[in-house]
Formats: C-alpha cells, structure tokens, sequence
C-alpha cells in the first residue's frame, strides 16, 4: 500500500492518482506509477446523456457502494473462517445481504435512472436500512475481528455517501 | 486505510475532489486527502484463513475485476445513450457479459477458494476471454467515444492483473 | 410449452412435475418427462430455521423475482436486438435495473432475514417501484414486441407477489 | 404462461400448494392448477435475434442455471443456520460460488452471444466445475440435511444442461 507524500502536477485526463509527476522545489525530477483501481468518475465525466446530479457526488456513492459490497463479500468469508462462525451467523447473512444490496444499488445509479427520483430514492433508503444493520453487526465485532472493524467503515462510508447523494434528490 | 497527501495542480477533467487552495513554496497548489475507496487488501489482510496465493496479488486482481465490472456497467450505460447506438450494440452486450462475469469472478475470488486450482483456473480463463473480446470491441470505439476508451483500458487492466494471477495457480 | 392433463402418482421428494405416470383410468399407461426447475419451496421447507413468515408465500414471492429478473435480462438483450433500438433505451434501462433489484431482492429473501421487518419492508417497496417502472414502460411496447407483453407480465406478477408479502409483514 | 392441470396423489415432501380434493373415476385425487413462474423459453420465442444454437435447449440451460444460483443462495443459508455449521464451510463457500457463477453464466447466455463459442463454451466449462465440486460436496451432507440433497440435485441438473449445451456448441 502507498503512503508516500508527493507534488503532482496532472495532465488532462489523469484519473488521480495516475502517473503523477513528483516535482522537488520548482522543477520535476521523478514520476511515479500508481495504479487508479476504479474509473467511476471518468465514466461519469464522459457519459453523453445529461446527467440531472451531480457527477462527482454520483460518482463517489457508486464507488462507496462498491467497495461496500466487496468488503462484505470478504467480511461474510472471513467470519466463516472463524473459529467461533457460530456466534457469527447473522454478522455473515447482513454481509450477504449488504453485498448484494449495494451491487445492486451501485449498478442501478450507474445507469443514471438517478434522475427517475422516486425510484432512487427508495432504493437508497432501502440500502441505508441495511448498510446501518450491517455496520452495527459488524460493528458489535470489531473488537475480536479486524474483518468486522474494516466492514463496519465500509458500511458507514456507503451509508453517509448515500445519505448525501439522498439529500441532493429530495 | 489508504490515506495520500497530494499537492496538485488540477486540470479540468481531473477526477479528484475539490480542495482548498495552500501555498507550496512559490506555486499556488491544492492540498486534498484522498481516501482510498476499496479495502480488499486490507480484508485480505485480516482473513483467518492461510491463503495458499500471494495476498496482494490476489487483492490487485480482485480491485481489477471489480473495477472493470463497473467500468462496463457504466460504458454499456453510456453506449444506450449514444446518437449511433445501433452501431453499438455488440459493445453494450459484451460489456453487460464483461459486467456479470467480472463480477462473479471477484466474489469467488474473495472467498480464499482460491486454493481449488483447476476451478479458479477455469473460471479465470473464461473471464480472460471475456475481458479480451470486450477490450477489443471497446477499442473500435475508442477514437469515437471516451467512455468506450476508459473500459477498453479497464478491461485490459483487469485481463492482464487475472493473467497475473493465473500464472501464479497454474 | 405442455398443455396436457394427465394423472399423476409422484414419488416421495418428487418436485412436481417430475416424471409423472400418467394413468388412463385405474391404471398406469405412460410416464413423460417435466422438468422441475425452481427448488425454492422445498429449500425452503427443509431450511432447520424458524421462519416468521410464511413459506409458501415467502417461495413464491422469491420464485417471482427471480423469474422476473430473468425476463427482464432477456427483455433488455431482445430490445437491444430491435431494429428501432433507439425508441427502446428506457426499456432497455429499466429492465437492467428491475433485472438486478429483483436479483438483489431474490436474495435477500432467501437468506430469512424476512423476519427483519423494517429492511425487508423498505426492499420490497424499493422492488415495486422499479417493477411498476418496468412494467409499465414494456407494457408501452407490448403491442410492437412480444418480449415487452412478456416482460410486461413478469414484472406485474412479481409486484403483486412482493405487495402479498408486504402486506403479510406490515 | 405454461399452464399445467394436474390431478395428482401428492405425498409428504411434495412442492405442491393445496388444492381441494375432487374425484378421478375411483381415487381420491387433487386437481391444481400450476403457474409456471420461469418465461425463459417464451422470452427465446420471441427474441428478434438470429440463434446459432436451439432455443429450446439454451432455455432450459438458462432455467437450471437460474435454478441452480437460487438452490445454492437458499442452501448456503440453511447450511449457516445448522448446529453444526462449523463443518459446513466448505458447502457454504461452494454454495456461495455457484450461486454467483450460475447467475453470471445464465445471464450471458440470455444475452445470446452463445454465437460466440469460444468464450461460451470457456464459462460453460468453469461453471460445470463449480456446479460438480459444489454437488459433490452438498452430497456428502445430503443424508444429514434435506436442503444439501436438494442442493446436489440442482447442482447435478445445472451440469448436466450445461454440458448438453456445451456438446452442441462444440
């Protein structure tokens, strides 16, 4: 994983982080390759069809919702590797159920039905309802499993993410 | 989680949050945090289980396929809504097929099944293909419309961190 | 398609219909072939939790989502394959969202979390707004097309089913 | 819709909803009237498309996939609520996998690129690995557990159509 701190000066185009030029004082004397896991917003920025929300906003909760369903794709297999799985049973079907959830909310925004409000708008209620119960499972086992610890900010981040784009609808 | 400090000049089109503006020595220059979305390796981290695969490899090609899953969502979307969307249509089904079989092969690959070479194997070989035929019709587009630009990268992407991957089972 | 009557004596764990004997009177004549596709009922009847809601119901409920994210999948690639294609992309858009809502929603339903009231309650509104959306959409199109007639009804019979349901858990 | 009358003699453990007793010459019998919920063969009847492959036999592919995804989605989950589900991870896992390779698969086949052997009969083939390693792992628990029996059949049902299909792509 990164942590390192650089100057970047983007070209048009770039989805950051992506080939950054690194500059030291006035002029650049290295550049670095990162690799730009999801090109959500670029997708969004080259859609052809008016979009009635926001792009980035749009763009941020689809890759919340994402990274939300991935984390507990993984949560829900690492609880079952757990020694103790029967005390983990309803931690395991949440993450089931929020990872299907939020795919499916992910692809439905993606489609930018967003402007259909009403529709969007229950299907972001519907995944906030599941994402809260997910968080706070995952959340009552953060402590024994750091699985559980990163789920529940997964949960969290879609949740708070969709809750914004849900404001800018209503 | 992820956490860069970038100090960066952004350009229009750039994908990156708004951020208030900070000196840095002579050049005025943003400073912004981006947080990275997608935890896979830290959950593959954090999984009981022994893991007979390279963890990080194993969560580069997980963040591969799902970012070329949504990628495709997203590229089909905007196809449907091109001007000449009867010349795309064969871009818009192998990017919903790309979609669907990313998507699959992520989750399975989330769940440290990845020990049961030949399965793994063959389903990795499958996704390959589709990435590839999904790629190549992408590219055809590519000079017409950005979008088709971005999944063709992503499905390039994808089939090469999966290829990766295959190498190192088989 | 079958549209014969027949007489049947299944055998203990059959799925009807599967090799039914078809008697003439008081006696076996012939035996044909049916194949049972969905198991839903009867994984839900052999499932060792209690389940707070009813089986049957709660069967054919899931049975309705997921016939009707299968036709709606089948709709969109049918739309696609139309030669005025361009009058169709809402169609083609609302079938791939009614596709993964119901997928997602399917589910949900099969893992008993049924019994969590206010979650389910919020998904299954969520569902009927994007069945209602789809439907009516295909619907608008039925005369021209037969897969919108179809798709018209997989999702009218999947709305109705999800309303059962709801009203059983409200 | 496909609509079959049956008067049956139905036995404990039959899928079948109630229906009142009427008489058939000397027996005691029961007429129901069965919806079929699938309309994936009326979907293929319809579709515009030319299909290199029989229609017929890509719906039933497409239905015992389909089957198979929500038989092993319902199986994972009764198998998460036995007593002993510490020694049904591996059945979880594997139910989990072929739930989602299934689902994916059926929905590429719905897309009619079956024209494109290549990258069909790849899919076709890791999904028949899927399909057999998790059938024969629910057979080893099918004698303690109903849903793991009902698992393995649809497991072995799913194969089997999909090697049929594959037999006549090839």
């Amino acid at each position: 994983m990164l942590h390192q701190t650089f100057i970047v000066i983007p070209r048009r185009g770039d989805c950051m982080p992506a080939a950054p030029v690194v500059a030291s004082g006035d002029k650049a004397v290295m550049a670095i390759e990162i690799e730009a896991t999801m090109r959500t917003r670029e997708m969004m920025d080259t859609h052809p069809a008016q979009v009635s929300l926001d792009r980035d906003l749009l763009a941020r909760t689809v890759d919340a919702l994402v990274a939300c369903s991935q984390a507990c794709t993984a949560c829900a297999d690492a609880c079952l590797s757990e020694e103790m799985v029967s005390e983990l049973r309803t931690c395991i079907r949440l993450n089931l159920d929020c990872a299907d959830i939020c795919g499916a909310t992910a692809r439905m925004l993606s489609r930018h039905t967003g402007s259909h409000a009403d529709r969007t708008r229950a299907q972001l209620q519907a995944c906030s309802q599941v994402c809260r119960s997910c968080g706070d499972e995952c959340r009552r086992h953060a402590e024994a499993h750091d699985h559980c610890r990163i789920g529940a900010e997964a949960c969290r981040a879609c949740d708070e993410a969709g809750n914004e784009l849900l404001a800018a609808i209503s």
